[in-house]
């Protein structure tokens, strides 16, 4: 059940670039078609870079967000390039 | 820059079954060559998903998890199909 028709296995061989650590997320939502569901992306993607700020540093420049709406789906894609550093130990 | 090789826009037409809402969340991480960080990648999944259900009623049964790792690349995939119902106001 795959709202981007790809498959989990990511195919990328390691960047070139491979001192940086990367971390990226993407979100679909499909509406119902009786869905009269608010529009909840944009702040359902604010709270998951404030989650990922509990594990790892991220400077806002580092930050690349990109938001596609459809008529029945909208997708989200975050993009965060890190220097790579030890994970912080989250915050309780 | 995608480490799921496939371009955002999700490619599928809406489902037979269009009365379900369904969120799905990709999130891959690529460790830099020289990164000790710690295995975030459990936990920050169980904080998307407390995120989410500020949003969205999510019965344990509507969740679908799956978590691939590769050499230098670890992913994750959350499924969630809900019967569409207006989304909640998010509590602060």
């Amino acid at each position: 059940m795959s709202l981007f028709g790809f498959s989990l296995k990511p195919r990328k061989k390691q960047t070139a670039n491979a001192a940086k650590e990367r971390l990226q997320i993407l979100l679909a939502h499909e509406r119902g078609s009786n869905s009269s569901g608010g529009d909840y992306l944009p702040q359902l993607q604010r709270d998951i870079i404030a989650v990922i700020r509990k594990y790892v540093e991220v400077a806002d420049e580092e930050v690349d967000i990109r938001m596609e709406r459809g008529d029945d789906i909208e997708s989200l894609e975050i993009n965060i390039e890190m220097p790579s550093k030890p994970a912080k130990a989250a915050k309780a």
